[in-house]
Formats: C-alpha cells, structure tokens, sequence
C-alpha cells in the first residue's frame, strides 16, 4: 500500500524524525542542515550568521494568552535565541484562504506587530497568497529568522553531572490550545507562555559561561527534546517527576484526557543543560527574570551510553521516556 | 457588511498592492519592508545582506517543465537575482495535507533539490507542518533566502530615454500551467518557463553598468512590473506591442480564454531597464545567455509624469496598461 503523510509526521516524535532524516536531509543534504539543529550556523563574508525558518499552522488562530501572529514571531525569535543569536529580522508569509474576515486578519498582523516589537525584530520583508475557500484553514504564516551570534556563547558536549534546567512551568501552550479548541466549557484561566525568550537568553549567557545547549521544547516538549539532547552524546539523562514545575490545572488537564505533560509543547520555555559547577548562579540568574522565575534543575546527565530519558516517578519507579511516536494534539503551532 | 480577502488579494493587481500597503506595511512598518522591493536590503554587521521569501501554493503540484518544488527554489532565487545579490542560502517551511502521498513528496523534494543545485543554493534550515485532510490543498511550501550583493550593480532612478527590455518570451509559465489545470485535451507542448535567473544576471551586470532596475515578472506579469517600475519616477513607459515576444501557442490561448498576454506570469523572465547607452551591449550579453536568446526591447521610458504604461498595439493605436484589478488565474504560483 502507498505510504501517506500522517499527522504524526508534523509532530515532534519518531514519525516526524524519520521524515526529516530518512526523506528530506538526504535529498538536500548538506553541512549545515545535516545536524538538525534549531538554527543554521552560516559563515556571511567572515560574519557568523544563523538562519532559521518555521511554518505556523496552529488552530485555532486566536487562543488564550496570543494568537498565530504572536506565535510566529516568537517561534523564529525563539529558535534563534536558544542557537544563541540575537534575533535581528524576521521575514512573514502569508497563506490567506478566501473569505477570511478582513478585521481578523488586521487584528493578527497587529499582534505579530506587537510581538515584533517586543522581541526587537523587524519585519523586513513578506508574501502574501491566497487560496479559494477550502484549500486552507483560515490563515497559515511562515516566519524565517536571521540572527547574529551573541558573544560568549559555545555550545560544548554534554558531559555526565551536568544539570538539566527548565525555564519555567512545562505544557502550558498545549494546554491552553487544547481548552480553546475544545470548548470545554468553563471559564478559560489558563493561558499559553507564548513568549520571545531572547532576553532570558541573553540574561543567561552573562551569568554563566558553561551553559552546553539550550533548546525550546515546542512539539513534542521536554520528552522529545531531551532525547535530541542525549542522541550522539553516549550520556543519557535522568528526570526528576517531582521537580518538573507544572500548574495544577495542566496536570488535571493531563489526567481528564491521558495526556503525558512530558510532551506538552511550550511556546515560551527553554531547556538548558549545564555544567555541574554553574547551575547555581545560572538558576538564580534565570528565576531573577520575570521569564525564568519558575525555573527548575529537573535532573542530570548521567554516564550510562544507552543515550535513554529516564524519568524517576514520584514513587520511586523509574520509566524510559522516548520520542513520542503518536501525537497527542495536532496543529498546536 | 463585513470586508472578506477575495482571490484578487493574492494576485499581482490592485486589490493585492491595497492589502499590502494600507493594510499590512503600516502595521508592521519599518524602512526596510517599505520600499517593496523583490528583497530587504539590509546591513549585517557592515556586510550587506538581501533577504526575501515568498511561499507558493501553485495549483496543480506539477505542471509541464516544473513542479512546486522547483518552482520554491526559482522563484526565492529569482527575487534575489533580480536585487542584485547572489543567491547563497535559502530555507524550506512544508505544509503537507495529511494522507499526501510520500512518493509524491520525495518526487518534489528532489526537484527542489536539484533546482538548488542549479541555482547555486544550499538549503540550510527547514520545518515541516502537517495539517488535517480538507484544511489544506496537497502541499504548499515556503522558501526565504539570503543573498550577498554582486559588486557592480547600484539601482538608480529610470530617465526618459532609457530602453525596457524583456529577458524573453512572456507568459510561458501561467500558460503551461492553465493548460496543465484545464485538461485541454492535447498534447501539452508547451513548457513552464520555470528557471533561476541569477547566472543570466550576472552576465548582465558584466555587460552594462547603467542598468537602473531589474525585476522579475511573475503574479500580474510585465503588465504588473513596469506599474511598479514607473510608481514614484514622474515618468512613463511606452510599450510596443509588436515587440513583445511571445510564443504563438501562448497567444493562441489567450483568444480562446480572453486572458490579456502582457499580465501573464513568468517564473524564468526579468524586466530590466537600461541606459539608451548600454542597451545594444546588454541585449547582445543577454542574447548569447541561453535564459536570454529571446531578449527584446519592449519599450522605453518616457518624460510623461503621469506614471503610466502605454501599450502602442500592432494598429496603430494606444492604450493603457493599469495594474490588473482582478485575477486572471488564482494560484500560478
């Protein structure tokens, strides 16, 4: 039987992985996309450069703490910041099916604006298409991002007794997408973190000089991006439940629906792996900023080379964590 | 009652120049996305950077002498080409409808990856979306790319006198892709234009200093282009018809559907205009280029200040040609 794109080929588990390795990088391959990282690490004329792009698909387009305009800033904004670069420009591409309400569409390039803004980016340049009613959604945007190195950044190997740190309450994005889209009914309290984290970023970076990596836990959330994290390193990473920072009303969101919170995307959180020695400094660095203040040591490399997510349950167990294989919620950005 | 996007949002024309200037630009203003041109011209870091992106939709996927992927690559290459810069990198943002045929995939990627090749671009940075069926027509994808500057080209304002050349025949690519979407019935002999321009233009900036613009004519073809060219110069442009070069079958499909040829889109064509001086050089350069043996003047600019484009046709007579306000055929690119 022909094989046929699935959804779980957008998410950010196994499907998606093997997509991108198996189909698209050998077919375009080159140096600079082959390691797969948030960003390209470019040379312009003797000037590091990083370079990054994201389509935006979330519905519905307007949720409970931004909507698809803010989220596409932050998104390219946000990959760039953990790439360590300052964001500089953004590009914006539009995919507008017909009849979309024309306020509605004013009212997202206003929120994008206003993200733009915050994030110091500027739009420099853009499309627009649109397509006959029932060839898209209502609105998709594509962000490309160009950044520029911010200095005293150089991501290093993972070595085992480095700490892991979350910047803050994990699953709050999918969370709120879930309950704006499923109209459960009571009074939305819950909003997504969809936030530019190049400030927090920067923040860091003065406060620490051995931060390894830092990656935003979009699809897939912390779960996938762990796993990234440990592939090629011959480490593995242990978790503590316990320290994972959530809100009561996500975990209670979890356990209605049988969601794993471990793999909430989030929109404005970032994981960071550091060396044993910083992780103090860092930490108070990161809860001194209002993007940081529920940040957490959530668990530590460790030397076994089976390259595996262990997550130690409050209870003691211990289970392996592994690229999601399914997806628990599409289009969530 | 309620203001809509219609499919003439996304055309070349009126409607679509509206949105972009009263609607988006001012929300998002900024130097660099004011001027509208093909590509932001921007500073890196003392280093001039081009950056643009466009996202292509085209309907169908594949069409006699291209596919969606090819024409990603051309199109974002072309926009740079025409700016002057060498194409360097570009990045790829998928929307893929669920259930859509993995073959298929493979078959466009690798043509987006050979018409890198040919352009010269590595792709460097990627994403990948997945959407339900029915909320997205097969596959839409988004190209932006950076380019460094060719040293040699400074774009300065059109004078009368100054002679407008075509790159070649006009209207290959909407034609190709009208018939491959109409099922006419016969043999398509005819082939999309479908190309990367940046090795012909180089070949043109060798050959003539005084080249003033070049732009590449796509949504709302020449017809489009030399409005754009003429906005904000206190001149005009006189075109002649007999002098546009045009394949009969092109022509031909024009009579039978009613489409007017001079807003036909290209995606291997470019405008340029010239000094008086320079022109016989630049035709002969470009005429020995195999993307330019068909180059011709069209027309010249003229000291009329009221900014219009007038088509001397094959009779004798004069019309206008105004920035199209509807749409001839949505979604050719």
């Amino acid at each position: 039987m022909e094989q046929r794109i699935s959804l779980a080929h957008g998410s950010g588990g196994k499907l998606a992985r093997d997509l991108i390795e198996k189909t698209i990088v050998p077919r375009l391959g080159n140096p600079a996309l082959a390691n797969l990282a948030d960003a390209a690490d470019l040379d312009f004329n003797g000037r590091r450069l990083l370079f990054t792009t994201d389509s935006f698909v979330i519905k519905p387009l307007e949720f409970p703490g931004g909507d698809i305009g803010k989220l596409a800033v932050c998104g390219t904004v946000n990959d760039l910041a953990v790439s360590g670069a300052r964001p500089l420009w953004i590009s914006c591409g539009l995919i507008i099916e017909e009849t979309f309400p024309m306020s509605r569409l004013e009212r997202i390039i206003d929120s994008l604006s206003e993200a733009a803004a915050e994030a110091g980016v500027s739009v420099v340049c853009g499309d627009t298409k649109v397509v006959e009613r029932g060839s898209a959604d209502g609105l998709f945007i594509n962000t490309a991002g160009i950044g520029a190195p911010i200095d005293g950044f150089s991501p290093s190997a993972i070595q085992p007794g480095d700490k892991v740190i979350i910047s803050g309450t994990i699953g709050d994005h999918e969370a709120a997408v879930f309950r704006a889209r499923e109209e459960l009914g009571h009074k939305l309290t819950l909003d997504s973190d969809c936030a530019p984290l190049h400030d927090l970023v920067a923040t860091m970076l003065s406060a620490a000089g051995s931060i390894r990596v830092m990656r935003d836990p979009t699809r897939g959330g912390v779960g996938a991006v762990l796993n990234e994290l440990a592939a090629h390193t011959a480490c593995s990473i242990r978790v503590e439940e316990a320290a994972l920072p959530i809100k009561p009303e996500v975990l209670g969101m979890c356990e209605l629906v049988g969601f794993d919170p471990i793999y909430l995307a989030n929109e404005g959180k970032l994981v960071c792996i550091v060396s044993s020695a910083d992780t103090d400094a860092l930490l108070a660095a990161m809860q001194a900023h209002p993007l940081g203040k529920d940040a957490a040591i959530i668990g530590e490399v460790t030397a076994d080379e089976r390259e595996r997510i262990y997550l130690r349950t409050a209870f003691g167990g211990s289970r392996i964590v592994s690229l999601p294989t399914g997806v628990q919620l599409p289009r969530i950005c």
